[in-house]
């Protein structure tokens, strides 16, 4: 970038701060995902005014512009592959309404996701979406991604809750979509729209969250397998009872061995499969979908099922959920984290075929996730600086996604596309589809400015993990 | 349209029929709403890859393209107000497949919604979403305008509910988007984008509904109030105390008597207000939520309220409120049913509003609906051959439309946009906002020929109600 833009870029940004020296930038440059592309400047400014003029002035001079939140995407998303301009939006976080009588929240993109919970629980409230990462992560991030969450299964997902956004278009103007309203059918739904986007329609500089009212009870089931196939049907034979979870997780051996290599806690190391099952809502709604699901668990066929009484049991529990990601992350030095999602039906059968594939490709491949959406988390832990180990892991990969779309299913559940799945992008939605997509982002953002390189596959793109 | 064009059609065609008598066509020249436009003929086929390449030929050719359910629209979306060639989709209606594995519908756009509803339950499922007019209107109509409901409080509406699609695109082109699985965030939400847009971006073919488990347990609580304030804050009271109720609508004093003119019940027509409130799920929950919404009515002022124990009498009480909008529109030949919708906290001050406007221009304004989520129903009926009156209902309508946005709410809560609200787009929008959407328009349908007209403003339009 010519040093006259960073110039221009000094007056434009009167009350926010311009970072240009290599090591600050160096910070900017990489994410929970690969790779390390190092920006030409980077802009904090929580003014929404001057950030609309230097997105204008950008899209006037062909500056890339990549919006940032606290960059733990696991996909790329903030990363910017073409240099430019990162803004910096961890900084715009002073906006965080509970709205008691309208039940939403009103947020700026740089408030963590876990203070939105804190928020909205301290007034009787949930805003459900919980990504692992909310206590790190902002909701522009969780936005940008349209990210999900455990919860997801009886929830949804982010976009589920985001009725009204505010947003700088790639030419630089102040649009607002939706509302404070939970129904609204005036014209294209671009709130929709823009959730989950990546950051390539447009910088959202605020948002409207609806609340639910906070669940009055919770209870966990925790069910043991000798059999991860058992395991599988145990969870489609729940959620075909009549019940919904609000949670359903599930951690297979090599999860667990993890976890119990990190932090030991008696997990059933000998054990194919473990999932836990959270039922929320009134106390006695959940104490009878308890009883029920642990039936229905022993009667697939589960070594044994737990219903932890205490409050203190129940954490713990969960709190070996939460270690798979650190305690995998120990076993090699680079983790490939997926999140290719199939159709409940389709849980067995992709777990069959991700052993196929461990032992195809002979990867440390772990299972571990929200196995009642059919949003399994498949990861992989390797050292990036084997070239031949990670050879082999590209193509795992790639066999992954392949399996994924084949069983009828997605690339992804609620990581995004970013810059890694985008050479996928044809296998799931055919040339038209991919077509149509592709003219939306054209149509708004003919030169190409926000975020390039995401979601799109560049010509005769190939995924890669080494650098 | 030129004779060619018919003969090239019947060609294309083999396996459906063609209507070109102007008897038949008639019939498809209206719909809920105002205005009658005959189109140049009516197509009827089961089989996608014809209808497919009737769109490319139309699209080459530039003739108008209407898809249509069966027409109960209030918002003029199915109308072909460009001429044209009408797609009657109601005959496309064979595919109502129950999954209960992946806990989807897979449904055509012709198959009726309240046939949904009947497969769900007889598997034990529910399909939320509950348009009044599911009885008559269609699937596809549904996804078209992305309809509501009294349920929509509790379990949101259509597009909560879909998670993948077929379509035709503008040029003809079948594509899919979204899936089976309930988290999917591969590229731009195409799904939510096409549910809503009445139409304009292309024909839906199939869609994949999310189920739910069917909720074990329903009660109704009867509040009945001397103001209709008092109503509006009971409203907002039960809201804010962490229930949510699956409904909560409003019958005001004019609604309550053309009901009992209409078929009369015992309704207490000397009060201003009636809520119904529905709470559905464990019965124990619904039980205790049932007396704490009582309690809650008691004391903001209801000088009633009621629990009906048996079923006989819980539906005898939602049959009053089925019946307002029959019973009003025998009062008047002419029914104008408007959906502008509100934040919650704005309830009681619409319902001022109303009022106001009602006087200033003097015309029979009912106003019902779904409270708990803001989106009344103010109705208003007149003579449509009383040009004077009309206009003044015009007026009373565009003033609603301003009273709503001035408010932080919208246009259309679940009717659309169509042919009526498109004036107004602008003034919910700003120039920017609507811009954004043209330009999505404009990238899928440069030659703008699916269902022109819609959603978006002729120069000039102004609301017209009289022919």
């Amino acid at each position: 970038m010519e040093q006259r833009h960073v110039e221009e870029i000094r007056t434009m940004i009167s009350r926010g701060r311009i970072l240009t020296d290599e090591s600050d930038r160096y910070s900017y440059s990489f994410d929970g995902s690969f790779g390390t592309y190092l920006p030409d400047v980077v802009v904090q400014t929580k003014d929404v005014q001057e950030l609309a003029a230097l997105v204008k002035y950008a899209n006037r001079e062909l500056i890339p512009i990549c919006p940032r939140g606290q960059s733990t995407s696991l996909s790329g998303g903030p990363l910017p592959v073409k240099g430019g301009i990162v803004i910096d939006l961890s900084v715009m976080n002073d906006v965080l309404e509970i709205d008691e009588e309208d039940l939403v929240a009103v947020v700026s993109p740089g408030v963590l996701t876990a203070d939105i919970h804190k928020a909205a629980d301290r007034k009787g409230f949930l805003y459900p979406p919980d990504p692992s990462s909310s206590h790190v992560s902002t909701i522009g991030g969780n936005l940008a991604e349209n990210s999900g969450g455990p919860r997801g299964l009886k929830y949804g997902v982010t976009k589920d809750y985001v009725i009204g956004l505010e947003l700088i278009t790639p030419q630089g103007e102040i649009i607002r979509t939706g509302g404070r309203t939970v129904k609204n059918v005036t014209g294209y739904d671009l709130t929709k729209l823009i959730v989950g986007s990546e950051g390539t329609l447009g910088i959202i500089t605020k948002a409207v969250l609806r609340l639910i009212p906070k669940p009055p009870a919770a209870k966990t089931v925790m069910a043991i397998f000798d059999s991860l196939v058992d395991a599988g049907r145990a969870i489609s034979k729940v959620l075909s009872s009549g019940i919904l979870p609000s949670k359903m997780e599930l951690m297979d051996q090599a999860s667990m061995l993890a976890v119990e290599n990190y932090e030991p806690s008696g997990l059933p190391i000998d054990a194919e499969a473990m999932i836990l099952i959270e039922l929320d809502g009134h106390p006695a709604a959940v104490s009878d979908e308890a009883e029920q699901v642990s039936k229905v668990c022993s009667e697939v066929g589960a070594r044994e099922v737990r219903v932890p009484e205490t409050k203190a049991e129940m954490e713990e529990v969960w709190q070996a959920r939460k270690l798979v990601s650190p305690a995998i992350a120990r076993i090699k030095p680079t983790k490939i984290s997926e999140d290719a999602t199939v159709p409940r039906s389709q849980i067995p059968e992709m777990c069959r075929r991700l052993q196929e594939i461990k032992k195809k490709y002979n990867v440390h491949l772990v299972v571990f996730g929200h196995a009642g959406d059919g949003n399994l988390h498949p990861n992989i832990v390797a050292d990036k600086s084997d070239k031949e180990e990670m050879g082999r892991v590209e193509q795992a990969v790639a066999e992954i996604f392949k399996a994924a779309v084949e069983l009828g299913g997605t690339l992804s559940g609620e990581h995004g596309i970013g810059t890694m799945k985008a050479p996928f992008m044809e296998m799931e939605l055919g040339a038209a589809g991919l077509e149509m997509m592709k003219r939306i982002k054209q149509a708004w953002d003919p030169n190409n400015i926000m975020n390039p390189g995401k979601i799109f596959p560049e010509p005769g793109q190939k995924l890669v993990l080494t650098e």
